[in-house]
């Protein structure tokens, strides 16, 4: 690697780091003030950063709520083509969620009441739905492939429809999970959630 | 039924039919000129009516649009609940989408075109989304009563899991229906969609 490429690693990395940072301070007030009540100069404020360096990072106030949920995607993306060709498209997508799912269930209270934010409040959950369609766009060539379907083939739906349901089965158990008091283990709930439809996909 | 009751009924019929009146002039003219060039006073001269006249009808340029396809909620609760409950919960939606899936087919290259530009216009299918959310609303009991669960538990996700996973293999099947020149027909698609979810829901 030459040092021009060492340094944008070191760049990459910080500003990866960064935004995590920031992402963690704007779940933080969120979760305090409400939604609406925290403004960007709030962000900055508490991240001790400026309106320009905040921008420089985000383009608006959702996409630093969601900076890391974005990133999931290919997260998501990667585990899906790891799991072993022998699975169906619906369990190796199942199986392919669980980091995913770990990771909400690990941090547990403070994920749920931000997924609770979330679907809960319109802004919100149109946001997450523009991010649900970019990781629909990820995973259809793998979904596409385990299908044995041609992934440029817009006319067949089924990579669509599989990877919508389950993204649909998702968002069912995670709305579930922010109900009430004492949730149930994530995992246990999106079994539940994706168990019935596991037929024959 | 008193005088006023027929009086009500009246009003509420020629309400309706001037709603799918409206909304199928402003389908003509997003068709034509596109859906941002299209203005409300675009539509208002079209319609021969007056801007307070269009905003007791609808909200929004968006509403007009869909003011149709809001309705077939309606519909499709009625569809479902009127299935034998024989069925499985999957093949009761499937089954009960085929009267508004026969209404898009029949008027065929139309419908394609605005299916086409609401799920390739971000406000479109973010309204078209949000449609969604409250045929969910409206199918729940329904779904819920067919799986044996509770429609008020929220902390059960199996309904709202069938229902985001059929209406997600419904938009992948019209997103698959608008690509290109010699349509399929929309029944066998949808049935391709939702086919291999069928297994055990």
């Amino acid at each position: 690697m030459s040092p021009n490429n060492v340094a944008s690693g070191a760049r990459a990395r910080a500003r990866q780091a960064m935004r995590a940072e920031v992402a963690t301070i704007v779940g933080d007030l969120v979760l305090e003030r409400g939604y609406e009540q925290t403004t960007v100069d709030d962000i900055c404020a508490a991240a001790e950063i400026s309106r320009s360096t905040f921008f420089r990072y985000f383009p608006s106030k959702e996409d630093a709520l969601f900076g890391q949920t974005a990133d999931a995607g290919d997260d998501l993306r990667v585990a899906l083509a790891a799991r072993p060709d022998g699975e169906t498209p619906w369990t190796a997508m199942r199986r392919a969620l669980d980091p995913l799912i770990e990771k909400y269930e690990a941090d547990d209270e403070r994920t749920r009441r931000l997924t609770r934010l979330i679907v809960t409040t319109p802004a919100l959950l149109a946001r997450h739905q523009e991010k649900n369609a970019r990781w629909h766009e990820l995973l259809r060539p793998e979904v596409a492939r385990r299908l044995g379907a041609d992934p440029a083939d817009r006319s067949d739906p089924r990579a669509d429809a599989v990877i919508a349901a389950a993204l649909g089965c998702v968002q069912a158990a995670l709305t579930a999970w922010t109900v009430g008091d004492r949730p149930q283990s994530l995992p246990a709930i999106l079994d539940r959630a994706m168990g019935p439809i596991a037929g024959r996909v």
